[in-house]
């Protein structure tokens, strides 16, 4: 990048002050209408921008709000970054986006550049590598530098702000209890997402349910990239399972799919429910009944909750929203509710 | 936002010079390793941040590169992204991302955001509105501030830039080719994005092909949210149809779903190629035979080259940069190629 043309610059060119070139080009009335012009003209023909990190300094606000996700392919996080964009370009605001790769040093080099100067507050969901060692030394740089935030999803206790999330053990819990009423008795777990917070609250309100059913549980976690296609078929032929509760989009298509695969009726079976209300769910074959996460929604609301915080529109004290969820029931789970 | 402590506040306090502060952050060997002690302890004391933009302005380089894409729901760009922000973090670069929804004036207020100091180069894609109405006039702001920039997948000739595509008008002739050599003499042409530079390119290569093949056009465009299914099913039942390029991953999806659904077998009743290589191609139930777009690749081939440009390797000349695409070759097509 070339180096760019400074105030001072125009200043020396046109032999007035600093101050005067900066008035002239806000168009402060103290400026002669001739000097602005000048000012203006010179400004123009040297490219002139103005500094915005200087100009925030005085005003205090940008109108910029960052976002940090944790991952871009999951159809999740787009689905909640379109929430958030869309909240923005309504409410007059702007977004800039970062990408913490699942990494706590990416997480910390993209609070870096977008707090300095940059951005009126922080919308964040946190990393899978923040939420397993629980380390936020990164995360109390923003509160030093009293800039707000705002998690949503991904989240962790220890972190003081507001919080928005869709109450997932609950959601599991109904969902498993739901399988349960429509005749399934032999109900397992799927995640491909283990590590994160939001499958270890599914798994909670799985076994929560199963508690109060008197049902054996059984948890499979596995990488999605190598799906367990044969152990999954071995427990539905020695019919060790019925069911099955997926903690994510893909878990299920991919449970649904090895099952059909090996013969299976969905949901005669084996009935499936997923996590997460995404594209696939909607057009795979069967199609997949699913624990909305509203993602959207979640995105929308993180926006607002922010614009409020930095409008001073809201308490001292934190919010912590959990928004209200549904099951949407589609084929791959019988009707008999 | 709290004032933030600056380099001459620290320096006052510890009755050195500013000089000496900013050596000392830097851990400069000219500073006793006392006094850097000392001068860093303080500045973890006042929370003291650099000033990016100010030591950008000194470098001239910040590290960071701007992306804007014109949608995130779209998985084709979120591929893309990924790609970019893999490439960015090997090559030591930072990304930071706007969204343009599409629209001009945000592609706009974007490329302002991201330019002010902040991003060494940027790399887009278009939004539709840019390349239905050709209007650049907001990109020649970039040009003038020298900020150089990299636009893939969605170009227009008339910006002179680094351009990084994959050659759809010719990917799309052969894949009709090949329709048409596994047994298929009805081809249509089915686009759910249309208004976009790249189905343009694709109805242009389906139709190079159908010329040289003698077959009838029957070119169909329709809105993802209402698809056509009647339309669809009349055109394989009263077999004026016996196989479907479409344009976009979503559409190929919707034709297989709608066809299924109406009781009608892939690929023995029709045939099926998509574009792009997603998510969904690969777990769909037939699998769906596509065009690869290498969205990833495409991502990291634009940074790779933002990279060079902005390091200096690269001779004046822009770039154009077309991929090689293929096609691959899954369960909605038939074996007889």
């Amino acid at each position: 990048m070339e180096k760019k043309v400074t105030l001072k610059e125009l200043a020396k060119q046109l032999n007035v002050s600093i101050s005067t070139v900066s008035k002239a080009l806000n168009d402060s009335p103290e400026i002669s209408p001739q000097t602005r012009k000048k000012v203006k003209e010179l400004a123009d023909l040297n490219y002139y921008v103005p500094n915005v990190l200087a100009q925030n300094l005085k005003t205090s606000h940008t109108k910029t709000i960052g976002v940090i996700i944790p991952a871009i392919l999951p159809h999740f996080f787009a689905e909640a970054l379109h929430g958030i964009e869309t909240k923005a370009s309504e409410l007059g605001y702007r977004i800039i986006i970062c990408i913490s790769n699942e990494s706590i040093q990416k997480e910390a080099e993209s609070i870096k550049t977008l707090i300095n100067g940059q951005v009126d507050g922080l919308i964040m969901s946190l990393s899978k590598e923040t939420q397993a060692k629980m380390d936020i030394d990164h995360i109390k740089t923003l509160f030093n530098h009293k800039v707000p935030l705002v998690l949503f999803d991904r989240v962790l206790d220890q972190i003081s702000c507001d919080k928005i999330q869709i109450n997932d053990s609950l959601q599991a819990e109904l969902a498993t209890m739901e399988l349960y009423n429509s005749g399934c008795k032999k109900i397992a777990f799927f995640s491909g997402i283990s590590n994160t917070s939001v499958s270890n609250e599914r798994k909670q309100g799985y076994l929560a349910a199963l508690k109060n059913l008197d049902i054996k549980e059984k948890v499979i976690s596995f990488d999605p990239e190598k799906f367990p296609e044969k152990k999954l078929v071995g427990l539905i032929s020695r019919k060790e399972i019925d069911s099955v509760l997926a903690s994510d989009e893909l878990g299920a298509i991919l449970v649904m799919k090895s099952a059909l695969d090996a013969g299976y009726k969905i949901p005669k079976d084996l009935s499936v429910i997923g996590f997460t209300n995404g594209t696939m769910s909607k057009h795979f074959r069967p199609s997949l009944s699913t624990v909305d996460q509203h993602a959207q929604d979640q995105g929308k609301l993180a926006l607002e909750t922010m614009v409020d915080r930095i409008e001073g529109k809201l308490s001292e004290k934190f919010s912590n929203y959990t928004l209200e969820t549904s099951i949407i029931h589609r084929d791959s789970t019988r009707r008999n509710f």
